[in-house]
């Protein structure tokens, strides 16, 4: 079976996101000064097939702990959903 | 009222990903050989300060539209979420 996972890595926070403090100026200067606070992070969505939902699960867990997120500067959520 | 924007950024489905690409083949490379296609975009947050859910939309749009996006290679969408 066929999974997408939808994964969300964002620097955690605790720490600062300079890019971020970058995108809240410029948008201050486009005239948008009601945002207060801009995070930024990545988006990634990964096609999968395995046999489970579970397993979907499992593969996309490992994925993000082995190479899409440094933990020690971002966290990572997640969600799986089956494609037909 | 406060707002958080929770916007995804991700490339148009018409072009190549090479870094989606490279992260699918170290993928395989690190056993998960079940992963088929990799993607890979921004997730923002914004917390912002609306009078309605109506202008926080509507702020939103405006931020991705003419910052945030770049639409010649980039689709967006987002979810406003009122926070206490």
């Amino acid at each position: 079976m066929k999974f997408k996972a939808s994964i969300n890595i964002m620097p955690l926070k605790e720490l600062l996101d300079p890019q971020g403090k970058a995108v809240t100026g410029s948008l201050h200067n486009l005239g948008l000064t009601g945002v207060q606070d801009v995070r930024i992070g990545k988006h990634i969505n990964v096609i999968l097939e395995a046999t489970s939902a579970d397993q979907a699960h499992q593969m996309t867990h490992e994925a993000c702990k082995k190479l899409l997120a440094n933990q020690v500067m971002e966290s990572f959520e997640f969600t799986i959903e089956a494609l037909n």
